[in-house]
C-alpha cells in the first residue's frame, strides 16, 4: 500500500517518538529548535549505520585509516579554511517587525515578505558556533565549535601519513559531531545545528584526481544501495560550474527522494590541494608530502566523500518504512538491511506456561551472551508480537511452542515474507549470526 | 624491566605520536591547550573501549537500553540540575601581575604565590562552556555544551521507559562528549576540556538502592580487571560523608594507579532520586513512574556508573606498557586485551619473493573481507617486523614462510609468549576469529 508522500514523515516522526527511535531534545522545557536525541531503537540503528560505514570505509580496506578529532580546535584553523571569512549566510531583518531572514530566499529584498516593512541592509551571518577557552570571555579566548570534521583530518595529514606509513593514493577517515547555526534548520533530523559527520578524505597523485572522483561516486552511490536503499530513490547530481566551491574542481551530490523532496545525503568534492596549501602556508608548516621514488614532494589532490550520519539513518528509516495490506489485515514493517535492524532478534514463548518460558529464556540468554542484540516479549498474542517487531525493522522471531518442548526446535520467522522455518534450539545463535553477519558490502 | 614512573608518561606519550595513537591537537598551529586527536591507532583502541563498555552495559543486558542525546541542550536542564548556580571552581587574580588562580590549590590567600601581590576577592566561575543559538548573541539566545551526559537520560526518562516498557530496576546508558572549561586541565588525555564519557543511570526501587550501589561497585571494577587491568593498580575509594556532592547518598571512586598518582577512572553514585524530582518541578512534567502492580506513582532511585573512555583508554594503554629484556633485546611490548588492540592480526611474508606475497595477500585479504582488522607488511626483517606489532599491542603475527607454499599452512606467533604454530592457511580467519572473539565479560 502506497503511503501518501505528504502523511509519510508525520507518521515516520510519530513512529519515532512511540517505539523510541527519536525524541526531541529537552522534549519536557518544550524542546530545543533541530534538536534530537536517539532512543533505545534509535541509536542502535545509528550505531549500526556509523559502522557499517567505519566498517566499509576504514575495516575492510587496505588504503584507509581512521582519526578522532576534538570538537574544539586552534581559531587559526578556521581562519585559514576560508570558515572565518566565508562560512556565512545573508541576513536581512524586518525594520517593522523585527523578522529575520536567508536574504537569499527572498524574492523581493524591498520589503519584508510578512508585514511589508522595511528590510535592513543584507549582513553576513557566520554559522560557527563560538564559545570562550579560559575564564575570560574576550576575543583571545575565543574558539569555534567545528563545523565540518574534514579540517580535523588536513591539519593531520602529515601525522597520520608519517606514522601509518601509507602513501597517496590513501585515504583519512572519520566520524564526529559538527556543528552549524543554521538560520533555518528543519525537516526533523535532516537539517540541525547539531549533526553527526562520516567524513574520509582521499589523498591522490594530481594526475589521478579524476579516476578516484570517478571511484568515489561510484562506491558511494552502491553503499546506499548495498545496504537496503532502493535504487529509484537514489540519483546522482553533478554541481555546475556555478555552483562550485571556491575550493572544488568537481562536486556531485547523491540526492535521496525524501518525502519532503530530492535532498542531498551525500557530497563528493575534489577539493584539490586547497586545503593542504592553505594549512601549510597559514601554519608555516609545509603538508607537503615526500615521493621517495621521485624523491621530491608535493601536494596531494583531495576527493571527499562527506556523508552525515543523521540523514543516512533518516534515509534508511523512510526507505525501510512499509505498510503491506488493507484494513485490519494491514501491517507495518521496516524493512531494514538485517546488518542495520536495532534489534536482530525476538525471543517469543507461545504462551507463559508448559515449560515455553524456561526454554526461550535460556535461547535468548545465549543469544545475549554472544552479542545478539535481542529482545524477549511473552506479553500478548503471537500476532501481536510479531506486529510489534516487523514495526521496527527485527528481522527474525524466534517462538518456542508445544513442538519445541518435544524436540527441542524452535521456528524462526523471517520478516519481510513471514516465512517460517524450524531449526534446532541449539543452533539459534550459530543460523542467526550467520544470517546477520556482514561480509564487505 | 620496570620502567620508572617518572619516565613513563613521557615515553608513553611519545609512543603514542610517534605510533598514531594520538596526536596534540591543532598542531601545526602550536596546538590548542589540553584538545587531543587520536590517530589511526588511537582510535580503534578508543572504538574498541567503546565498543567493549557497549557491550557489556547494553548488548548483553536484558536490564539496560542506551540513547545518544544531544550536546546542546535546553538552558532550562542547567537550570534544574544545579549545573548553572553551582557548577563553578573559586578563582583569584593576582592585582600585580594578573595571575589567575584556583583558590582552593592556595594554602594562603593573602598573598600571590608567583610575585607576592595582592590577590582579588574570590568569585565563582562556571565551568559550562557557553555558546549562541540563532542569529543574535545576547541572554536569551545562550545554550551550553553540556557538561555531563547524565541530564540527557534523566530529562529522557519517561519517554524510555515508555517505549521500551521497561520497570525498573533497569538502566538507560549513554555515551557521548562533554565539555568543562577547566582551569587547569593536564596530564595527557587525562583530564581534558573536551572529552568522552560512558555512564549509565540505573532506575530502581528507593528500598533497593543500597544493593545495586554495591552490585554496580562490583560490577564495573571487574570490567576493567577483565579486559586486562592488573588487580594491583586498581582500588575503590568511598567518599566520605563530607566529601558527598548534595545530591548524593553514596559515591565511590574506582581508582587507577597512574603514573602521576593514584587518580579517578570512574564514579559509582547513588544519586537518590534528585534529579528526577528536580526535572519533574522545574518542568512541570512529572517523571514520576507509574507501578502497574501497586497502583502508584513513584520517583526511582538512581545508581549511576560513570566512567572516561579516555581516562580508561590511557589506563588501558598505560597498564599494558611493558619493556621485557634488556639492551638489544629488550621489546616494547603492549600486552591489550585482544578485544581491545587496535590491530588483530598482522600478515608477514617472510621473504619478498618465491610466491610469498601472493599467498600472504590472499589471507590479508579474507581477513579484511570479515572486517578483522589487519595489517600487511613486507618491510625489513621479520624480527624487526614482529617488534613493530608488539609496541602496538598486536596479538597475532601470521608468517608466511617457505614451507607454506609447500603444504599451504602458515605460523601464527602470540605476542605476549612469542610462542608460535601452525595451523592451514585456510583456517587462518576462523582460528583468529575464535581467539579475538569477545563473548560476555
Amino acid at each position: 500500500m502506497a503511503v501518501p508522500s505528504q502523511d509519510l514523515m508525520s507518521t515516520i516522526v510519530s513512529l519515532c517518538k512511540r517505539r523510541g527511535f527519536i525524541f526531541q531534545s529537552s522534549e519536557i522545557y518544550g524542546g530545543l529548535n533541530s534538536c534530537w536525541d536517539y532512543g533505545p531503537l534509535g541509536v542502535e540503528l545509528k550505531r549500526n549505520v556509523k559502522e557499517a560505514w567505519w566498517r566499509s570505509m576504514v575495516t575492510n580496506r587496505r588504503d584507509i585509516v581512521g582519526i578522532d578529532a576534538s570538537i574544539l580546535m586552534h581559531p587559526k584553523v578556521w581562519e585559514a579554511s576560508g570558515h572565518l571569512a566565508g562560512f556565512t549566510d545573508p541576513l536581512v531583518d524586518c525594520k517593522a517587525c523585527k523578522s529575520r531572514f536567508r536574504a537569499d530566499h527572498l524574492d523581493n529584498l524591498d520589503k519584508c515578505p510578512k508585514c511589508g516593512g522595511q528590510l535592513t541592509e543584507i549582513r553576513k551571518f557566520n554559522l560557527m558556533f563560538k564559545t570562550f577557552m579560559g575564564p575570560v570571555e574576550d576575543q583571545s579566548a575565543t574558539v569555534f565549535m567545528r563545523p565540518e570534521t574534514a579540517q580535523g583530518i588536513f591539519v593531520n595529514f602529515l601525522n597520520v601519513q608519517q606514522s601509518s606509513r601509507l602513501k597517496p593514493p590513501f585515504g583519512i577517515a572519520q566520524i564526529g559531531k559538527s556543528f552549524r547555526n543554521e538560520i533555518t534548520p528543519g525537516n526533523f533530523t535532516y537539517r540541525t545545528r547539531e549533526f553527526e559527520q562520516m567524513e574520509m578524505e582521499f589523498f591522490v597523485p594530481p594526475t589521478e584526481d579524476e579516476q578516484w572522483y570517478d571511484y568515489w561516486k561510484e562506491q558511494r552511490l552502491n553503499w546506499y544501495k548495498n545496504h537496503g536503499i532502493k535504487s529509484d530513490n537514489l540519483r546522482m547530481r553533478e554541481h555546475g560550474k556555478d555552483e562550485l566551491a571556491h575550493y572544488a574542481k568537481a562536486c556531485a551530490d547523491i540526492e535521496y527522494k525524501f518525502p519532503f523532496g530530492w535532498s542531498e545525503l551525500e557530497g563528493i568534492a575534489n577539493r584539490t590541494d586547497f586545503d593542504l596549501k592553505r594549512h601549510s602556508e597559514a601554519s608555516g608548516k609545509s603538508l607537503a608530502f615526500f615521493d621517495e621514488e621521485s624523491k621530491s614532494h608535493y601536494f596531494p589532490y583531495v576527493v571527499e566523500p562527506a556523508a552525515g550520519a543523521d540523514r543516512a539513518t533518516l534515509a534508511f528509516l523512510v526507505d525501510s518504512y512499509d505498510v503491506e495490506g488493507e484494513g485490519k489485515d494491514a501491517r507495518t514493517v521496516l524493512r531494514l538491511h538485517p546488518s542495520l535492524s536495532p534489534i536482530k532478534a525476538a525471543v517469543l514463548p507461545l504462551v507463559k506456561r508448559d515449560g515455553m518460558p524456561e526454554m526461550a529464556e535460556k535461547i535468548y540468554k545465549e543469544l545475549l551472551d554472544n552479542s545478539i542484540k535481542s529482545f524477549y516479549d511473552h506479553t500478548a498474542a503471537i500476532g501481536r508480537r510479531y506486529a510489534r517487531q516487523d514495526e521496527v525493522g527485527t528481522p527474525f522471531c524466534i517462538t518456542i511452542d508445544s513442538q519445541s518442548l518435544e524436540d527441542q526446535t524452535v521456528t524462526i520467522r523471517e520478516r519481510d515474507s513471514r516465512e517460517q522455518f524450524r531449526v534446532a534450539a541449539a543452533s539459534v545463535v550459530e543460523t542467526v549470526s550467520k544470517k546477520i553477519k556482514v561480509k564487505s558490502l
